[in-house]
């Protein structure tokens, strides 16, 4: 399966860039220019050294493109794909000097990128056979969003809302500051264009109850044990969108499942997922 | 014990402006603003859920002041603290709108930096009594890389180089390219200033040797079990800085340090440190 | 009634410093420079010399402010409220060099959104007594979306999607790739995150039938006719939002609205809204 | 008659990647990649649906290759062209995501832009057989100075200064500084270099006399009646430019222009130029 | 004689930052953080070692400012003052870590504008008694022409155009593709707004005598000797503005400006001014 | 010899994009619009008239092809070659607006770096046949540094630490704070990095000796004469690279070399360092 990445070569070469110029600095390579002859040309490939989903692949080719749009990078296993130990990703033939110099950033995108991928996978992979979808959150590393959120689509998750903007999640402080769950839905409702959907976090059944009767769109069960959420799916299962949250593990993600929820939303697959490790290795 | 931010703080406002705008989008908070009176006033903490030590506290308070410069926001627990379930880090009181809208990516900032510090703690804590520095890689994350190091000094480790930029390391490619370790060394001392170290990669013993006749500063030892680590201390400690890498965990890292090595390079602590669990609490 | 800008100050300015440098280049105002003694010190008034709605005057106090923070800038009509020929809509205190240099450019952006709220509030004043919302589209001015969003709203009205991102729209040639309504609503389904609404374009009552059917949240009536339309109403409501589109006018508004449709979209109050009449008067 | 944008595509990328990141989010086009597969290609034409004259037409065609530089894009018909509806202005072959993608942007700089030289060719029109030009002010939308400047110059019209920095102008309150237009005039030339050129405002017919004798470049006759100005041109025709200025309409500028002032000056074209209505058609 | 930088503090800023962060890196001032503590303050003057010109002050005071806003700089001598040796320009007052990681920072700005400042007066000084004003040209470097403009200013010199956009320059290769000084000059006013001067270069008397019948505002005497000089004042004096131009020393300067031309223009006072020197002394 | 600038050309295009910007405005080159037909091709070269050393030749290409793509420039003295007047340096080819409109920028930088080659050149000259290098200061021109370090090297000098984050340097107030040399070196040993070196600053002999027990890496002998320059080589040679620094010249500079310092540091090769004479001339 083949994922793009959503927005242009170009809008991303500003990230790329960015990256690039953390690493080389205002002198650039000084062991590359000392060491590696100015028309040397080599082969290298990218290949996986452990078990995970690949994500990243057009991000790192594009960090090598930038250095030298000479240089041929092919993906030989796209966004989404699973690999396993020895499995080659991308295949590079060009100027010495660009592969060694670009290497360290274009696998930095690509081992964070699957990493996630893969933590996604393994959520994804425990509830196979239910109908609960595993989603992200707005835990997201500083400036790295947009690829994370990527990263948890090639992993075989879906994306909850990227920001404070494109959808409305109203908590406890707003429930507060409107007098209960009714005046806060309601103070929403009078304010939005007609695009944006809902969701409110309840703590209770009687919350819960409450929020269905306002039209809410989605509701999100938080921190509710299974016997609990069994009971809110049995009350509000296909009334609203029933969204389960809150320390969710690999151990314990199918029995919420299980409970019927719709989604089940994990700040851990963007915020701690650990990179998946990959290496450079140089053919003659 | 405080670690300041290297970097003043109107040019951190750079990543913390970019990190808003990832969150806020054209439309900005759309709940808050729907339901939140602009007057309103209120008071917050944010607490550790998990032990370990903070970093990011100067961001953190960066983020919310950026949104409102009204906000007061002090800082109890400074960057290299210990903390406990339940320490206040920092105590915020002003517009709830500004409190609200700010919180997740403050958050993120202080979570992540504070997760790459526990994690490097971890480290140094685990080898507390030999002489061996703990020291980070440029296996960092894109566009963090400033922070991840500075993140790193409050767990108790030491940096290695920033970028390609600030110290030569040379590894089996340019050695190849040069004919050599000799070869090598010498064509970096040629063009390089006096103000560069030159650190070598090696794999074997006999290469340590050659890298101490021809006067490298540092020689990274890679991939050795601690016998061999302990035969090259035994020829080369004291004429050169001696670096232990590869594969370094928790439970490792003590046996490393005992061979005598002067430093251990982790790239785990910046591309794969679970994010410190914190929450923000209102207050009332 | 007071709308607050929706994003803070600090990631305003930095379209306040695009349009500021826009009209002082590298020379600066080299007129007041030449004539005006740099502590001479002033007072002047913003009036309307047309009846509308205010929008902007956050912006155009930033734009005085981000020349000299010292200027005392104070709203007295604020963004949202009507305006009468005569009336001050903001005071301004202190450098006459600041007053004259950022005159224009804080005018530009007042004028314009002041222009695109008025524009709005005629189109929701025609439809007023129905329950129909009058909202704009993605036909903006390129760099002004947000700015223009939030004109809109000011003026009574309320925002379609902000952009691609935010929500989805299936238009002719989707459908068509997709082999009919069916199978891209169906697509659509497929990979979208439970945030996100859905919205059909369809021609005909047939179209509109098959888009129910299939669950859209929201549907385009495409340039129906009122006759039409009310049969769409007839059909439709309450399954879904219904969305009139096309050629909207002041003088047609009215009775699209008398059909029952939920919401009236139109160009014309982002992309053709004449500028509202405002000056500058310098007093003493 | 074909007028090139004056900058370099790639200094106009800036403004393309602003416009297009604000459409795109970071989440990019949810519809076009749920619903239309990745190697589908199309073809599409951009037409008139209004009488009016074409601007833009470089920089649409950059907004199309940005997204992706592999798709064709042929302008039929260039910048300055006459159009009448159902006249193809640009024609497109290639990548269908990427027409769909980009056409929203593309079309919202085409036809401001176009509407911009529309206008401003109405005025142009009016005064057809007199030597009086029609120029354009600084009451721009703000970040779209540069493009708007060059739409009056495709619409017939000449630009006045672009900025503060450009030219001197010289109104009531710097006369009032410097004590009187003569004051004024002489502290103007008195740090200016040679290559600008100095204009005043004037009210009256004796402020005329004294800006004449002071040497004014251009003299601005601030809403002068049509009686008046002829009595200016009677008097200063030939000595300074002279230029009319104040609710310059489609009706009333041929009798402006006959008083034999040299320019007209008009914020309407640039701050209140209705759209010039296109659409993207798509062929089969 | 005080001369104030001519854009505000705010759009100054970006230079600065670009500054600073060129010099701190992303580890900062890496000897300042380990060796002067955090809280110590020091006081600290800027003094000229040779005399000269100042220029730049603002810039400088807004480096340290921008580093830490809550240290107190006092400019004592503004920008164009002479200075001798010895005299205090600029003190300062604050946190010991600001002064010393901002002062090599804030006197490269300094030393250089002093530097074109000084070069530029003893043009100036050279000329004094004549009607000869020292102009400058779009020879500066690159990213500092608007700071150099200003320091010609400081040093007593006019500006030229500041870059392609605001005069016209028509050079010889302009001339010949228009097949004569007559037909460029013709093409030239048939497209410029009224605001635009219009300079062009001869070579000759009787390309002289072509450019002043086509009504040129300025001509260039391109490297033409004194007596040859003094020709052309003979036959333009009055009709147009007559520059000189190529090769201007010191040495040289004052026989040209005898000559009568109105204008001299240097490219040596923008790109090859050496450093004025300056040094930050540490008060107890 | 050629020597490569450091970093890829998409990076340096920003400054380039910079310089550009700061020439063409909006407005773009006015002149050459007005007078050159679109279509119109032609060639010219980049020639020195002055003997010198090349540095820039890959930037000065980089903002003709940043124009148009479609130029063909050619270069035929790379950077690090010497120059005698008349040599070409660049050949060019193609659209003859893009060739008049970028010559200035890119002469801008061509005439500076190689101003700055030039310079460094003649200090190296000066002291060849010794062992001691001639290296380059912090003391640069803003947003030039990177530009300038790597112009120092085509003129055959070495680089110092390029800012405040890649080396130690150890000053008076340093020295002071932590109460003397001894405590400052063990103070800055005790935070940093096993990549960095540590220099200090000394004025006599006696510090000399504190220095070197301490181990510093480097020593800074400040403003010392030769009989001083030369006593500290016979009691430190070998133990720390020496630095002599201090108000170096041509003339003066081979006498300091030939008291066997390592290495001699100037910051006048870059505060000061004249242009470099070239022109470009047009071919038929």
């Amino acid at each position: 399966m083949t994922i793009s990445f959503p927005l242009p070569a170009a809008l991303v070469d500003t990230a790329v860039a960015a990256a690039l110029a953390e690493d080389l600095g205002d002198a650039g390579d000084i062991t590359t220019r000392a060491t590696i002859p100015r028309d040397a040309q080599g082969k290298a490939i990218i290949q996986a050294r452990k078990e995970g989903v690949v994500a990243g692949t057009e991000i790192a080719v594009a960090v090598f493109c930038f250095v030298d749009p000479s240089l041929q990078a092919d993906v030989n296993l796209h966004d989404g794909a699973p690999v396993k130990p020895g499995d080659t990703i991308i295949s590079l033939n060009g100027p010495s000097r660009t592969i060694l110099s670009a290497e360290r950033v274009a696998l930095n995108f690509l081992g964070h990128l699957s990493g996630v991928a893969t933590a996604t996978h393994d959520l994804v992979n425990a509830v196979r056979g239910t109908d609960t979808k595993i989603v992200c959150t707005r835990k997201t590393l500083p400036g790295l969003r947009g690829f994370q959120k990527h990263a948890v689509r090639c992993g075989g998750g879906f994306n909850h809302r990227f920001g404070l903007y494109d959808a409305v999640m109203i908590k406890d402080n707003h429930i507060a500051a409107c007098g209960g769950i009714t005046g806060a839905l309601k103070a929403a409702k009078a304010t939005l264009g007609h695009t944006v959907k809902i969701e409110i976090e309840v703590d209770t059944l009687k919350q819960l109850a409450e929020a269905l009767s306002e039209g809410a769109d989605i509701i999100m069960l938080d921190n509710m044990d299974t016997d609990t959420l069994k009971k809110a799916v049995g009350i509000a299962k296909g009334k609203a969108v029933l969204e389960a949250s809150g320390n969710i593990t690999v151990e314990n993600v199918r029995a919420i499942a299980e409970t019927g929820v719709d989604v089940i939303s994990s700040g851990w697959i963007t915020h701690s997922a650990p990179n998946l490790d990959l290496g450079l290795e140089y053919l003659d």
